[in-house]
């Protein structure tokens, strides 16, 4: 997207202070209301084909039961949590429901979802990966329907896409139309960055938040845990750092048993949990428990008492990391880690003798980005050590620092986005995108449209290079969101997000993305999710909260 | 406040385009992070004394009552009602509280807080009104404290500061400091206008609202019930109305039950009801229930089938009018009703060959501002017969309409919003103040200071003028905020605008009024009001909810 694009929204609210402020803005964007021929349906799968012809799901008998064939069976813990979730989304406003005597099964009624996992191993104890099968086949016909999938990913996302084709009748009666879908994501990669350390998010704010990405098909929960203000992670091997380092030790942590809740929480929704331990810059809550990790800084020729990144010309420094990373890796069971590398000030670096006198030793002359590499180059080979992945932001890779081939580099800076995916794949580096998916910058109006309307391979670059594009994230940084506006802020705009990195290139029509977006945001709401408006409009049920 | 001052925050985000955008934006606002000697008090009070002597509270004894001389006794149910609503908002946490046996009275503890309501008429069963009297001493000392107020108001106001007083100490008993505060509003007029018609708002979401506005000392609560999208209020004279414009005549309705339930709701808050009827413009929905009320629209010498404004030149128009007002008289007990007349759009009255007959006949020429001035005089008039006072948006003044001088005109419109004060109330009419306080536009980072930064009285004029500027209104128009985010995107930013319209024109230190509000939001939060958080910061209890 272009950067006036970007500013349009902006712009608009900034005419406003120039005389131009309405008392209604009611115009702003007049949509057609009219329904989509798709449905409430979000993301747009790969491929749908509706009939006319609709069959009735009787809250009584409907099952959701294995196909015979599936290699996953009523062993699977992961499919029969989901079974029991879409059916009380589907069923759930009609809690009690008796059978009716002597009813006869209709000629129009739907009586079954057979769920067939065709692939021997069906994934249903593993954790999901960037190379999971996430493609699905669902068949909506008389009686029956066939959903099959090679592995269990593929099914959870069929299962929502059945969910979603499932409507009330004005009755009350719940109808499905005979239909196909054949889907599969365009990227592989879908995330979400919350973090949990400017503002401390209760956990079942994150599960609500993990439960309404399953209903958007994200697959990655990017868990920005630890930064400067707090440091919630419990960690078995240094307490301390929680201890010393969290808003509070005990009512603002997340302990071992919490962050396995979330790991399995999201695992049996697809979703891969990578927690990210950004350093060197953005530890200042490390510092409080682990006295020694940081850089003094220097007010002259003596201490100034406050500290600055990562130390990075001493062993312990790395002894530590090599131990906590360590903890890390077997901790979260994701095939990568986030380490951050963004944004170090040089400021306490430069005024500290130590560093200076080592500066010196090494030849990095005055660039400090030498120093900056040769810690993260550091700590790239302590983490490789551990058999994880890793993921780096943008600056990792632009100073040059020596990565393994598998690294994920994340592009995040606004400026010069184009040409950094461009350099980045050129390199021969998967990447996934951030950049214009920062929705902690809120404006006026519908600021979801902007983000709809992002192509993330419209870069110069080969087939090959855009390959290597995996895809990208919606980032929520927590300055000015917790628990009580995380979100409605995060969704719609988020869903999105979802849509692009879900659907076919081609799926771009804004109008046909607004009726179903609105239908989805009303079902987000139905589902006790506070997604907030898009526009002027209602909901069949609102919001049950305050 | 100057365009550019209200611009600045805008230009911040505008130029996060132009490649200045930050990954983290820490620094952006670095306050001290120090508690204000006035602890968490907002709105700050006209003046407050406190000393370090601290008193215990205790759960199980402390008591709130009514002082021997007091006019207003056990029958005044706004203060028995107020009493255990404070007393749980003080002692909330701690709900099974058993007397321990033989236990003695310590000598620092209060004991007991005694309410003396000095004015013989304690209004208690009254209304509040624009001249009710809010004023009220609090003088906390060793054992009892005494809260006086001429009327229940101040009595309110008081119980509410008085629990702002109160602080749990690090074992979690409940202190206060030996305190005198004596206080009053600076302005008379302190209202939230929530817009029902774009979204409906459940009843809950209203009166959690109501509960918020009371904890931030405003007064008014002016409901812009309906608009072009919707009409829910149900009317006993003309049912058709939200049974034909409402977005369901069931579910999204205010019956007659839930308004009542909505003014005594907020009059035993001290909190006046002001409905708004906005006529000619903004009444598309109106015209569903009511077809013979607006104007056809033509599209060249045929009807289109579209229509516009409510048509002022038929009969039929005002004795609906009268009708309809004279049942919102008796419902709304509130002196006042808002009769909107802003934005009215001529495009359907030029196109109307009646209306062009009536407008020559008249002699307005091509002038369709004197029509709209002939329908609102006109509305007016029969207003005006019901014995309620009315509001209106600035254009009905702009356009010369002859309106009563007890009249409240209502500025809105940033472009020129001090030459129109100032005109205003050179005409001798009585003002309030919107123009800077519409909190539907959000902006990224800490926009309340934008709120806060606004003086009202910043316009050429005499002190005379000065006077009948009686307040202001912080707007949160309804296109983008439904039950899910409404709360969160109110609180506490229209606090901002509560301490700008409560507490002294000196109030004026930001930072001190951030480290205040941190600590009121906070409290919100603790009493379940989902407020969002100013900035990187966490609470001691986070928000419950999701």
């Amino acid at each position: 997207m272009t950067a006036s694009l970007q500013c349009l929204a902006l712009l608009l609210s900034f005419y406003s202070c120039q005389g131009l402020q309405f008392n209604y803005i009611e115009e702003e964007t007049e949509f057609l209301n009219i329904n989509s021929k798709y449905g409430s349906l979000w993301p747009l799968p790969q491929k749908v084909n509706f009939s006319d012809v609709s069959l009735k799901l009787s809250g009584v008998s409907f099952r959701i039961v294995d196909a015979k064939e599936s290699s996953a069976g009523a062993s699977c813990g992961l499919l029969q949590n989901a079974y029991r979730r879409y059916f009380d989304y589907i069923f759930g406003g009609a809690k009690k429901q008796w059978p009716v005597k002597g009813r006869r099964t209709g000629d129009s009624e739907l009586q079954e979802l057979q769920v067939w996992i065709t692939a021997p191993e069906s994934d249903c104890d593993s954790y999901p990966t960037v190379f999971s099968n996430e493609s699905y086949e669902l068949t909506v016909a008389q009686s029956v329907a066939v959903l099959k999938a090679p592995k269990v990913w593929g099914a959870l996302h069929g299962l929502e896409t059945f969910s979603q084709l499932v409507y009330k009748d004005e009755f009350g009666s719940r109808n499905i139309n005979v239909t196909t879908v054949s889907d599969f994501p365009r990227f592989a990669h879908r995330g979400i960055l919350l973090d949990t350390s400017r503002h401390f998010l209760p956990l079942k704010v994150i599960l609500a938040n993990l439960e309404t990405m399953a209903m958007n098909k994200f697959n990655v929960f990017h868990w920005h845990i630890v930064d400067d203000p707090s440091f919630p992670y419990l960690s078995k091997t240094f307490p301390q750092l929680s201890q010393k380092g969290a808003y509070h030790p005990y009512t603002h942590v997340y302990t071992p048993a919490d962050v396995k809740m979330i790991i399995e929480f999201a695992r049996l929704r697809g979703i891969r949990v990578i927690p990210e331990f950004d350093t060197p810059g953005h530890t200042r809550s490390w510092g409080r428990g682990q006295p020694d990790l940081l850089t003094p800084c220097y007010s002259g020729s003596s201490p100034s008492g406050t500290f600055g990144p990562v130390n990075p010309i001493v062993n312990t420094t790395y002894d530590f990391m090599a131990q906590f990373f360590k903890e890390i890796s077997s901790v979260f069971p994701d095939a990568y880690v986030h380490l951050g590398g963004d944004e170090v000030d040089f400021t306490c670096w430069k005024s500290n003798p130590d560093i200076q006198a080592f500066m010196k030793q090494q030849g990095f002359g005055g660039d400090f980005t030498k120093l900056e590499s040769f810690y993260i180059q550091r700590l790239l080979d302590i983490v490789g050590q551990t058999n994880k992945g890793y993921m780096i932001w943008q600056e990792v890779f632009d100073n040059g620092v020596k990565i393994k081939p598998d690294t994920v580099v994340h592009v995040w800076m606004g400026s010069g986005q184009k040409e950094e995916m461009q350099k980045v794949t050129a390199a021969g580096y998967t990447t996934i995108l951030s950049a214009p998916w920062y929705l902690d910058y809120i404006s006026y109006a519908q600021d979801w449209q902007k983000y709809y309307n992002v192509e993330p391979l419209n870069f110069d670059g080969t087939d090959k290079q855009k390959e290597l594009v995996i895809g990208g994230e919606a980032c929520l940084w927590g300055e000015y969101v917790d628990g009580t506006n995380l979100t409605p802020r995060l969704w719609p705009r988020a869903s999105a997000v979802a849509e692009r990195l879900w659907s076919d290139k081609d799926v771009t029509n804004i109008n046909d993305a607004y009726n179903r977006l609105s239908l989805h945001r009303c079902r987000m709401v139905e589902r006790g999710i506070p997604a907030e408006p898009l526009f002027t409009s209602y909901c069949p049920h609102e919001y049950k909260g305050i």
